[in-house]
């Protein structure tokens, strides 16, 4: 038996943790490439043979359906994706309280033409913008009035506007090669478009769908009526319709249009965040976050926006699972409530892990659809975003076999309210071409989404992750 | 009035011809970076906004159909694309005889299992593959045998296979990352596997669909017999049949399956490649050709397959021309007849220009779908393309802000066939993800084309056979 000082022992128990931390430093700043291409290449070839997310989405679009915040499908969204978290090796499957905005459609949503000499009266293809409220019960009729930005509104003024419907009709710009950039450019119109011209006098909206196609598709998303503003009916209207409305106001001067809708906005309601969490190894304290959000718009299934992300979220911890990964770091997989009117499940995420003093060392979100990997987008503060991005790009290498290109740019809307807490927020970045065909739609069904483009993109945000957890970030 | 020596004004002419020439090899050495990128950004722009591709493809899918080689819509698309190159301001539109097998489908094709203990009596989803022969009029009945590789029928021996059915079932292997390298891995045995089932005595074949998708879908394609082999009927069947083919056979040992087709091979027929050629104005010796295949299989309506790089072929030209560019070099649209059960075009046309004493100093196909660009594949003579790859190379920071990369590798089936004449073969390169989905199949419809990711490729090859053109190779 060897007798050790007190002092030795505490030598050697410093010692060990200096070493140990070396090495760590040492093993996480230098990847062995060839090995890490071999496991990278292998989680690829698992997740093509293996993955079990596209029945996942299957479940939430054929089974369960749209999945609008407050609604039921929202709530069996929840438990449905619990229950599968829970049989996936988690060390912790829970429920995260948010309060969210109860918003519905109705039963009534039409909009017609009913004065035009050339056409007489014909209907229109409509839906009613998220957030706003109906009509009275027998509708509206009004002169419309065409603008193509909210300026314009202001330019026209209350003379122009006050009792009448006005008509936003600035088309998505299809030059840009990003369609997010075109959306990006055009989107005010609906975001905040019927609040302006609401100050303006205006009894309701018209606003072109989002979309580059020219199609009888409309496009429905959220709408914003601040505190104190005077909420009016508005509805997006098919691209095919708005080409048609311009031309005939062209043509005769004047038209006159009626909408019905009984939308309205309800009492909140609860409603959750789901999390998963399995605790890191060595660094429990430096939380890893894949996400995506699990409400969606009423129309359609909610398919790509957002069912894929949240089950590429899901299967990202699957397929490390399944191939034995201890992870180093805490991984959360976070299904967010609300992001499509109200942002309420990204907000309370944020604010709640920040009053518990817990760090996101990288957050990222999946919610550009489900198509075929092009790369990430990297954000963060501003004095930090540099050297992260320093630290990433030695792993391009390993990446761009797989067609994954990194860049700075946005990451996500529900991850973003992380930026506080100083870690690395990622945007998983498909191929944009097809995503505003059906973004808002009732095309975004299972049918559009390409079961092996889904598991191309569970690989590429699987790689990420393993890497920013194996080697971690400064 | 000046009095000029012969001597000096031949002098003159020589110097002038020198300094021409000179200063077309500097502007051709030396792009100016900044000057060509906005070009390519107007194209880019103009190519998304004012593109009439798709009308045409709509015409040649919704309008003609299915264009099998020898059938009345391969003729009327030959009509079609003559007409509309017409008007495109070519300097000649000329129709370059070839003459093509005549195959036909037929009105019958069925195949079903007669015998199973544990389903009885089904149906099977079958197409017959192309220039296979039909059954007798009666159809046949036999025991099918499954194998993987046209080896294991050389193994198995004429003493299990005399008589029966050969079941070709290897998958296309869904963890290859591009899926082309899947298919060539698989697609022998459609392409050789009946005639090596009938040199052991099989009385007919059925293929595994080429697709990684598992669905009701069946996929034909092109099946070879040479000279002197005995052809037999082979059907292509859906990947969800295989599979359940495959599970019954473990389970029961012995399944019968009755196959009926009255395909047919007819007397070839005299059909067309359309050519449209735009002379160059310095260099009219070099050919730079772009094109596609006019045929395609008569299941679905050929739209990416390859419908998409026809229109995209003849809109690079009227790309070209709507901005008022003169091309140096001659440009050439070329529309191959008979690529998928023959190739009598593309070899027909090699054989005339080579005859001719032609050169194409550059030719692309576009047969890989109307998908997101990737880039491009490059291929030449051995000794040729390193030098090839190392004048193209600079050219890459120009295409690199529109996701497009250069790599070696084939170019198309047509285009390869002019690889004696030395010029660079270029294959345009789309996501490949979801190509095998329609390839071939029903589902090869217009509505599987997204408008948008077709202009993309137009914008991408206008890009690159512009550059050829303006800066040569040498």
């Amino acid at each position: 038996m060897w007798k050790i000082s007190p002092y030795l022992m505490a030598f050697g128990i410093l010692m060990s943790g200096l070493l140990t931390d070396m090495s760590v430093k040492a093993q996480e700043q230098a990847p062995d490439l060839d090995q890490e291409a071999f496991f990278i290449q292998d989680l690829h070839k698992k997740t093509l043979s293996e993955s079990v997310a596209y029945d996942w989405l299957k479940h939430l679009t054929k089974g369960i359906g749209g999945r609008l915040s407050g609604s039921p499908e929202a709530a069996a969204a929840v438990e449905y994706c619990r229950q599968v978290l829970d049989t996936l090796g988690f060390d912790t499957v829970f429920l995260q309280e948010c309060r969210v905005p109860h918003w519905t459609r109705g039963e009534t949503e039409q909009a017609r033409v009913v004065n035009s000499t050339e056409r007489g009266t014909f209907d229109l293809d409509v839906l009613s913008l998220g957030n706003a409220p109906g009509t009275p019960p027998n509708g509206l009729t009004a002169e419309i009035v065409e603008v193509h930005s909210l300026d314009e509104v202001e330019q026209l003024g209350r003379e122009n506007i006050e009792g009448k419907i006005v008509f936003y009709n600035r088309p998505m710009d299809p030059t840009h090669l990003r369609t997010f950039t075109a959306y990006g450019s055009a989107v005010d119109q609906r975001v905040w478009g019927p609040a302006r011209a609401s100050e303006y006098g205006a009894i309701a909206t018209l606003v072109r769908s989002m979309t580059v196609n020219v199609d009888d598709v409309p496009h429905t998303g959220v709408t914003v009526f601040r505190k104190g503003e005077r909420a009016i009916p508005a509805f997006a209207v098919s691209t095919e319709d708005a080409d048609l409305l311009s031309h005939l106001l062209d043509k005769e001067g004047h038209l006159r249009v009626f909408m019905q809708s009984d939308a309205a906005m309800l009492s909140r309601k609860k409603s959750y965040n789901v999390i998963a969490e399995k605790r890191g190894t060595t660094h429990p304290d430096e939380i890893i976050l894949v996400g995506g959000h699990l409400d969606s718009w009423d129309v359609g299934e909610g398919a790509h926006d957002d069912g894929a992300g949240c089950v590429q979220s899901m299967e990202v911890l699957r397929i490390l699972n399944m191939m034995d990964y201890e992870p180093k770091r805490t991984l959360r997989c976070v299904l967010f409530m609300n992001e499509e009117n109200g942002m309420s499940g990204g907000i309370t995420y944020a604010n709640r892990t920040s009053d518990q003093g817990l760090f996101h060392l990288a957050a990222l979100e999946s919610d550009r659809g489900a198509f075929t990997p092009r790369g990430f987008t990297f954000d963060a503060q501003d004095d930090k975003l540099p050297a992260y991005m320093k630290e990433i790009s030695p792993w391009s290498t390993l990446l761009e076999p797989y067609n994954l290109y990194f860049k700075t740019g946005g990451s996500g809307a529900d991850v973003s309210r992380l930026k506080s807490q100083g870690g690395l927020l990622i945007g998983y970045l498909p191929d944009s071409q097809r995503y505003f065909d059906i973004h808002h739609a009732e095309t975004d069904v299972l049918e559009s989404v390409n079961k092996r483009e889904l598991e191309m993109g569970i690989a590429a945000i699987t790689s990420l992750i393993y890497l920013i957890d194996k080697y971690g970030l400064e």
